[in-house]
């Protein structure tokens, strides 16, 4: 195993007299994270052992307020439900020396997995040439935890689970969410969602009925509204600009809310992705959270916060030609520059947080977590226990193998500074193209300073069929061109949060994340001459071998 | 990589002309169903490809009837679903040197694994043991897809995905969904789950509305219960015997329903775990299976056949002191063996078949599927698109390492028949320990046939405290002595379907699927006891070093 980064450490007295470090001001070690666990309970280590984020916890939270109450929003099915009274049995089996025969789970013996082992980078090595050369292999064995070798292993992962995911990962997940976010309520807690598509669909299902209409930027992820509609939920966008949601245009339309023009019940919700939102890329600033949370608190909404973009936050752009800003100096460093959540500014606990492993581990994995009082998680894992149940225990144990035995905390916020570094050059990369290949006259853009998504506004004003055709035929046309010229880029229509609404801006969204550097230059290159030939700039259209029939 | 297991094999003439082996007169070999398998598009290997089952049968189904259609049970939220747009945008992403600045996925140069190994067993080398020693160990590259080495591998399996699942795993599933069901109608499909537990909460969603009742065995699967509590579906009890759900009293209950005294419509649905059923043990005969299908074909009722135990059909119960039956004595003799599962005699598209890894391989994989009718199958896969998205990939690339490019389907079969064998020697340690420890006057049980489960009846007439005391007080009575004496088992009335009906049954369930042979033999001891102590039989109370009190 490798030794985590040797960060100096500057331990700090917490209000209750437990020493740790402080996350905003000084750099974190792994290793001093790891000593100051608790003592666990070793049972939770066991076969779908039950186990509480609040156990995980380092600092004190005595003192602290306690979250509101959400009863009056809290749905019929999500009161209702009773979890899985089979799991609850659970209690007895800590009696000594008892025999079960009661739960109906397989024995591990039949589980035809002896070894698993995972190549991976070790820490400061991350890029996938350095990870075949100087990679180590991490190994779980059937019986780990009997053979008093690791605290998971397969019979373990491998079997049944509870809803709120194994001890082992959920102790890693909650110390992480405290070092980053350290809620500034007493009765947060957290619990593992199999990602947080499923993480809203369960959140609608406990907090929204029919008929329901739920904010968010007027934009939006596309999914979120797929989710939200065969449940009855609208949702109502709320004007943007660079910094993402408006706080005042968000007041004004919640008091000024007219149920029956809009059809539906003034909002209770917000769904916002404050950081390199998809598909605009904006990225709230810390003022502008705070004066959308204090609207949320005006208006009694509760706020779903979806972040997996929220480590996708990237150096400042510095121009074309201007030299790159220095990285992170520290773990602090890095943490400090990261914008401050919604969690972390949840004095009422009125957040629920979404993250997700997706675009910092693998989407494959199809873990993440919510953050939310300890009400709301109660019912999440109610929910869970009888539909989703636990992630899958075979990414579990991978996951944990590499962020808790492996890299821990420091390592992982290393993993995070490299993946930022990445990010930043792609960012740098598409700009760079889009500066020589677009016609500014017709796409203008800002560039992103977080996420996956570069977001490129059209003046359709300009095209010459316009005003016979409509925004959406244009973008339709120009679209259908750039498939032509062989590039693929999002219509900015998929995303409307509302397609009721009027809409009179033409954007496409391109993303930096998944193409290498001379596919993204070549992807810009073809859109650019795309969008020349429909707008008539320049060449005449059909030049270029570009014909107009094919 | 080991050869399959050589068994000859003698292919038919399928009515197409196309020779398929028939699973059920004939031995299988794994190669002979993958050489026929149809040259496949490679494009569906592909990170988040679609893939559509039906391209994975290997028989003609022309002239088999379409599935029905069941519009008018289709809920709203269904209906109205529209699935997740951006992965339709796909289709684009097959014009020939498209570069893709489109989807959100992230590069798999981030997903920070170089290489996963399992070492698992080879075939006919299955025990914990043998594995140790002659297990072989399989490894999936980073990039075995793009290096020719593999279809399926890290870059691919770690990322986004399908809800339906990868098309690697699921051209598996579906060939192995033929070979065992071959489903007699024209439309049938497969979609992965992410357990069934999952899979019935949607396919509530799909097919049922608050105010719905449910019929389902009287004893049932709790989480069935409490899953369908919340969406406002309440079961109805269907009594069974020793071959489950009885369907003369199933069209006795259907033809007379009464709407207000039941508080709630004629029920359309049929839950039922047909195969050792939880928590009773018992398994319909194929006789019991026709009948009750045409039951549901005369009231219209949609069939949700709920099948985790299809696999754990065992050899026949010979009593304490007879030789044990033969094992199969071919991959045909073995399938013959299996009582023929609804799906496979679903001339109407009438059921959706739940199939789950959970008790064959790993629950820990969280990876299950669905068979039913193409139009239900697509609701299924778009709701999935929205919500719990495709099974872990990390689960998916484990399972089709070992199912597909080592076992195979030969292999498979006969991993089976050994679990079958296993099942069968914990199924004879638990009878034989209840023949030596239990009252018969006050306990009895028949062997069951299939599952995890053994279901003892007590006979609570014979309690001293009876009448006094109801039932469930005996009941609780009876548990908490149980766990005095150390051991835990299940009580009967945490299944009963509806806890509103009148019970006048008294059950344990015991499970012989987790514990070892001696710890099953004290565990039945301990409940023998128990049982004895609490009936005031034989020794008087306080005897044997267990006092009243604690």
């Amino acid at each position: 195993m490798a030794p985590p980064a040797a960060i100096e450490v500057e331990a700090v007295t917490d209000t209750s007299g437990v020493t740790v470090p402080d996350p905003l001001t000084v750099p974190v070690k792994s290793n001093e994270i790891y000593g100051r666990r608790k003592k666990a309970d070793k049972r939770q280590w066991g076969v779908a052992a039950p186990s509480d984020s609040k156990d995980f916890r380092l600092r004190s939270y005595e003192g602290r307020p306690k979250a509101r109450r959400w009863d009056h929003y809290i749905t019929h099915e999500a009161k209702t439900r009773k979890g899985n009274s089979l799991k609850q049995a659970a209690k007895f089996l800590s009696t000594p020396g008892i025999i079960s025969l009661g739960g109906g789970l397989p024995s591990s013996e039949y589980f035809p997995f002896e070894e698993l082992s995972l190549k991976v980078p070790t820490v400061g090595h991350f890029s996938e040439a350095e990870t075949k050369d100087s990679g180590v292999v991490l190994t779980a064995g059937k019986h780990d935890l009997a053979n008093d070798k690791s605290i998971f292993d397969i019979s373990t992962a491998f079997n049944y689970g509870q809803g709120a995911g194994a001890a082992q990962l959920l102790r890693w997940i909650t110390e992480h969410t405290e070092l980053v976010h350290d809620p500034p309520y007493e009765d947060w807690r957290c619990t593992m969602s199999i990602g947080s598509t499923s993480g809203l669909d369960m959140a609608l299902r406990m907090l929204s009925r029919p008929g329901d209409m739920m904010l968010s930027e007027e934009y939006t992820f596309s999914a979120a509204v797929e989710t939200a509609a065969p449940l009855g939920v609208r949702l109502a966008g709320v004007p943007i600009d660079a910094e993402g949601l408006l706080p005042d245009a968000m007041d004004a339309i919640l008091s000024t809310w007219d149920a029956s023009a809009r059809g539906g019940r003034k909002p209770h919700l917000l769904y916002t992705v404050p950081t390199g939102q998809n598909p605009t890329g904006a990225t709230q600033s810390a003022a502008r959270r705070r004066a959308i949370y204090a609207v949320c608190q005006k208006h009694d909404i509760y706020i779903i916060e979806d972040e997996p973009y929220y480590f996708l936050q990237m150096q400042p752009y510095t121009g074309p030609n201007a030299p790159d800003a220095p990285p992170p100096a520290s773990h602090a460093a890095f943490l400090k520059s990261l914008v401050p959540s919604f969690l972390s500014m949840d004095t009422d606990g009125r957040v629920m947080r979404l993250d997700s492993f997706s675009k910092v581990i693998s989407p494959g994995s199809r873990v993440g977590w919510i953050t939310a009082s300890e009400q709301l998680v109660a019912l999440y894992k109610k929910h869970a226990d009888v539909s989703t149940q636990n992630p899958a225990g075979m990414s579990q144990l991978i996951l944990w193998k590499l962020l808790d035995e492996h890299w821990g905390h420091a390592g992982y916020l290393d993993w995070l500074i490299y993946i930022r570094l990445q990010y930043t050059q792609r960012r740098d990369v598409i700009l760079a193209a889009c500066e020589k290949y677009l016609p500014k006259a017709i796409v203008s853009w800002r560039p992103p300073m977080a996420g996956m998504f570069h977001w490129m506004q059209v003046d359709f004003t300009r095209h010459p069929d316009y005003p016979q055709k409509s925004i959406e035929e244009i973008e339709e046309s120009v679209f259908m061109r750039v498939i032509e010229h062989g590039a693929l880029v999002m219509r900015g229509s998929w995303f409307y949060a509302n397609s009721e609404e009027r809409h009179d801006t033409l954007f496409f969204r391109a993303t930096y994340a998944a193409a290498p550097a001379e596919k993204i230059d070549e992807g810009i290159r073809r859109f650019g001459e795309a969008v020349k030939e429909e707008f008539r700039l320049g060449k005449e259209n059909g030049v270029n071998g570009y014909s107009n029939g094919h």
